[in-house]
């Protein structure tokens, strides 16, 4: 499969690099230093994109795919309201794999936690701890937590320090006990593994937006 | 409802007087300063008995329990295997809830910790922290989970010190991302509550062994 | 000794009496159900008097025992600058043992903090968990904490949940290694414990304000 | 500097490499895949030795730096006795770095839990995370802090999974407060950090053998 990955020079565009090259054929594409500078500047078209890169950057890509009818996966997080409308408006036309913690790891945290939630009567609070050049806070996956635990008023806060990978705690407090759940990224590579798994699971879907849950669980919700 | 409390005296049993006498008038049983001795020095039958002794004592309280016919809620742990026999046997005859952590919260740790490893390839670790008079290692607790997740091959480690009252910890050591799910006890009120909810749940089942499992989850499994 | 305890029905205020009463004369002071709804009640002065109910009360225990010259410990928080400033005024006259924290185990983990924050070249956050009642956040505890550290710029975040005593976290984040300190409070029994300390502690020293330091090292820092 | 890193092809050996070559002329010494497969092979002598490969190899490296007269900085684990003093016998004649855990932060780490231990009454224990290829448990590491506490009888645990770089915990259980420390190894790079940073030290020091308390406390101990 040929393989385009947008902000492939970033930390995890270049570790979903190194996975995918293993098997698959892949033209590197960042603003700086890469093999191509744009998605337009590629002499063949790619059987899919990968952007690595950041939220603006990625609903080109998305407009760019649509064009071509080339299946998408989107590895970084940050949209606004805005950017997740166009990129909605893609998905009609193509398939399109959005999660804004691609490892497979916080799709079974996210699962567990929710079951916590459902059996626990108890006040939920989210912690998460990520390196001091991440510029969102809360991270895109506790702002999703906070989502899915939404009937429980989780309130959320967080740390930004060293070269921290990437720490979500959820914490239940019950009367007279405590509950915690913990995910640690030790390594890009849980997200390049996860982005790679997506690569190759969604290349043959149906147009529509896809999760994490998605590719875990196996059933496809398809939109329109 | 009239309940006998072997073990009135101990942690454990004071809490669970402490929340039982609310509701229902309870006989406090203890070896040593307690209203009665043993539990033939009641001068009338009680409703049911609720064992928070030790396990040596409890096999003699399923005994007289047994022969009086009485629903028994047992409440302490460290069980051998010929006392789980005679449990068993009692079983046949009268409801026994036995369970070696009577918090609601332990068994939904439990639950959780299934569903992660069930749909999270990893290496299994539990860790458990005691206070420093707890007289076995590893913990009935620790070792109902290191059972429930056998086929993971979960290892065991543990910690004795001060007053802690009870924490649990698994690990779930994925390849490049760890998942940890913590419960902790914050008071004894916690497996107090516990045994209030199953003296009330089991005192109209059929005969059988239940656990906290069939509490929560509503289907009684019940044994022969 | 006689020691009046304001704020004896609270919760500190409860446990402070549990271990006092054990070798002194206590007066139970608290405008509810109580032997005496305000200091001025009383028939006879005490020898010290100890405030663990409320900012507001604890300045006007710092008034009342300024006029009667007796050693005041103040086992409350959440003082603004202006009753800080009466209690100042006070010590003038008066032996005031003032902390925000009254364990010994925190003031140790503070000494440590510092320790690290010294020779560790790191981002540090301050992480504080407190009951869902706790009308203050930050807590007292982490706003000291913020301050000793200041030098470093901590960031400060705090959770709300169940009847968590007071667990307080600090995260250095160096650049490929992470400390943390976690101070855990597992019962009041351990801030009644330090109160006790201090009631000692502070009955022969001179006017001055004190805190924990003082009494762990030893070294009265004596102002004015 | 011309450093010669034996065991170069290793996880920590390839880390330090990637430090050292910045600034130094590095000879790689690996049996397998390397520039050299044996110190024996090089055709010019180093300013210094490196060994970042496996015990028994590092008292090999420790007989030829002493043959050569040349500093070295062992930064492997697991010696026996016998292989300890034969580092012994090359320190009289060299100075030799031996530090079983080469980060500056857990130097830190065992300083604040020095400092905790002899200030807070508690119950001690040590609890180690490694990844599952790490052959030695308790690591070395956490070997040296039982030694360090050994006063405070620490009891001492550990887990292996995944590819968990390091974590050490240090938990003190007070009577109704608990004080916990941990370091978190992000990455090799602390290691590989500690590893360049104890060559750059340790160049110009006369013989004996030194460890990271020497280097951040700048307080040469010399032995013999």
């Amino acid at each position: 499969m040929k393989i385009a990955i947008v902000g492939a020079c970033g930390r995890l565009g270049a570790a979903v690099c190194e996975i995918l090259q293993k098997k698959h054929e892949i033209f590197k594409i960042d603003l700086k230093k890469s093999q191509y500078s744009c998605l337009e500047e590629l002499n063949q078209p790619p059987d899919m994109i990968v952007d690595a890169s950041c939220a603006a950057q990625s609903v080109r890509s998305a407009a760019f795919a649509n064009i071509l009818g080339l299946p998408l996966v989107i590895a970084c997080t940050g949209h606004d309201e805005q950017q997740l409308e166009k990129i909605a408006f893609a998905s009609q036309s193509i398939p399109v794999f959005l999660a804004y913690n691609m490892s497979v790891g916080v799709q079974v945290f996210k699962d567990a936690a929710q079951c916590i939630a459902e059996n626990f009567e108890s006040d939920v609070h989210i912690h998460e701890i990520h390196h001091k050049n991440k510029k969102d806070a809360p991270s895109g996956t506790a702002k999703e937590i906070k989502k899915l635990l939404d009937y429980y008023n989780p309130t959320i806060s967080y740390a930004r320090g060293g070269n921290v990978i990437g720490t979500h705690e959820i914490d239940f407090f019950g009367e007279y006990e405590t509950i915690t759940l913990t995910h640690t990224a030790l390594s890009r590579s849980c997200f390049a593994n996860g982005v790679a798994a997506a690569s190759e699971w969604i290349v043959d879907k149906p147009n529509g937006i896809y999760g994490m849950r998605d590719l875990t669980h196996g059933d496809a919700v398809i939109h329109r």
